[in-house]
């Protein structure tokens, strides 16, 4: 029952969403794949955070390649070279596939981060304990809001998701912060720069959320909301998702330095028999 | 809102766009398939080339599977067999695929031939930070020129986004230049190949953007158009992975002879023993 669907959009905003979300697919799609093809270059024991972030992006990539087809399906418009008036049709634009989506990524994004830092089995569990069950509370209070064609409304369910992810955000701020005094030395400008991405990026969401509020007219809010999703989730996952390759690669150099100089191009001269040791990998 | 689309097209010139389509989806596709199951036969720290080499192909399939689909929706005939004139129908014949393409792949044409020059880490961060902002610049600022039906709007378009494309190149060529000489001597032919392919095939693309300025009429300089895009996709992608495998591979070889004897005809007389080795890799 979504009454804040809009019933027109221009050739021009129409083209934008369809660009934005088809440009979601190829960014989200491809870091997936190549995570899984890179597993490899970390320790065994950081591959989990890597497959973890790959199912995270591959499973974004489902949800907008349902969005993309719906949104075609749900603007059409009679105009030659499709340079009119795109009319809302007889098919929903269903804004629930992004938060389907969300309910399934969040926490796997919160299980990514968390097994990177690997922290004590039991520190990860009471964590995951914690922001699991805030992350879907989080969800599920945002999407009355979201559907709703009423300011009052989307405000009062905005407001209360809020409170969830402001929790969120504060256990993993301090967490990700006393994980970085045990961190080795290398690594720790990677894991304050994953904190940053964290505040930054799952910041644009009530951005985004709150454009059809902010004094937008109906059409411009909706791009404008379109956008700031698909730029936050391209962010806030396929970047994020790399990053966090990133923490598993010069953790697992920390850890076991021959294992990483085989991937090294520093240590080409100076090692010139590894390669025999990559067989094995 | 893409105001210079073709009104009509023959029957030959639609067959010709859409089997020049239907053969990028192949080159492309299956070169992305070859390095991806080829990956093992170069040193785990060219790896890396390789699969970013795929992660290139791979996308740009994609894009031409959108372009392609786009394509047989945007232009139809009612004529019998289709031999008849092809009309726009309702549905925009979206450019915007190309330039979200090039804004993906185009960096990642940039970390695939730094990264198999194996040069330093430090080396490698400062070209990138230097190439890949060019790039995106590159590409912004060729778009708006790309969807006007105006010369003008076109020719300036088109010369500001040919101040980073001259960036880029000459600093590719300065850096590839330098980098030869550093090569192992079996390398070298095949680096300043990779530098030959580079001014000659991105050299492509502007050209194909003149076309519609170039004095031929609208459907021909379409199909011109697309006949320019593709082919310089499929060299600038699909030969340019091969080329760099393949200096990946003599890489390999150079760093590590046993590990290359395994997969060479050469000297499998010679060495007998390490059929056996090869099971192992």
């Amino acid at each position: 029952m979504d009454g804040s669907q809009v019933l027109e959009l221009s050739s021009t905003q129409y083209e934008t969403v369809y660009n934005l979300l088809s440009l979601a697919i190829a960014s989200l799609g491809f870091t997936g794949l190549y995570l899984v093809l890179s597993q490899r270059r970390v320790l065994p024991r950081y591959r989990n955070a890597v497959v973890v972030s790959a199912m995270v992006v591959f499973i974004a990539t489902y949800h907008y390649v349902r969005i993309f087809t719906n949104f075609k399906e749900s603007y059409q418009t009679d105009a030659q070279g499709g340079q009119g008036v795109y009319k809302l049709t007889n098919i929903v634009f269903n804004e629930g596939y992004r938060y389907v989506d969300w309910l399934l990524t969040v926490p796997l994004l919160l299980v990514e981060t968390v097994a990177v830092l690997a922290l004590a089995a039991s520190v990860q569990k009471s964590l995951l304990a914690k922001l699991v069950p805030a992350s879907a509370l989080m969800i599920a209070l945002g999407y009355p809001g979201e559907i709703s064609a009423d300011t009052g409304t989307r405000l009062l369910w905005g407001t209360l998701s809020t409170i969830p992810f402001l929790y969120i955000l504060y256990v993993l701020f301090v967490e990700l912060t006393a994980s970085i005094e045990r961190q080795p030395q290398d690594v720790k400008g990677t894991i304050s720069k994953l904190r940053l991405m964290l505040i930054g990026l799952w910041g644009v969401y009530p951005i985004a959320y709150l454009f059809p509020v902010l004094g937008f007219d109906g059409s411009n809010a909706f791009v404008l909301k379109q956008a700031g999703y698909t730029f936050a989730d391209i962010f806030a996952k396929a970047a994020f998702g790399l990053v966090i390759f990133k923490i598993a690669r010069l953790k697992s150099q920390y850890d076991d330095p021959t294992f990483a100089a085989l991937d090294s191009h520093d240590d080409v001269a100076a090692e010139p028999g590894t390669g025999s040791r990559a067989a094995r990998v």
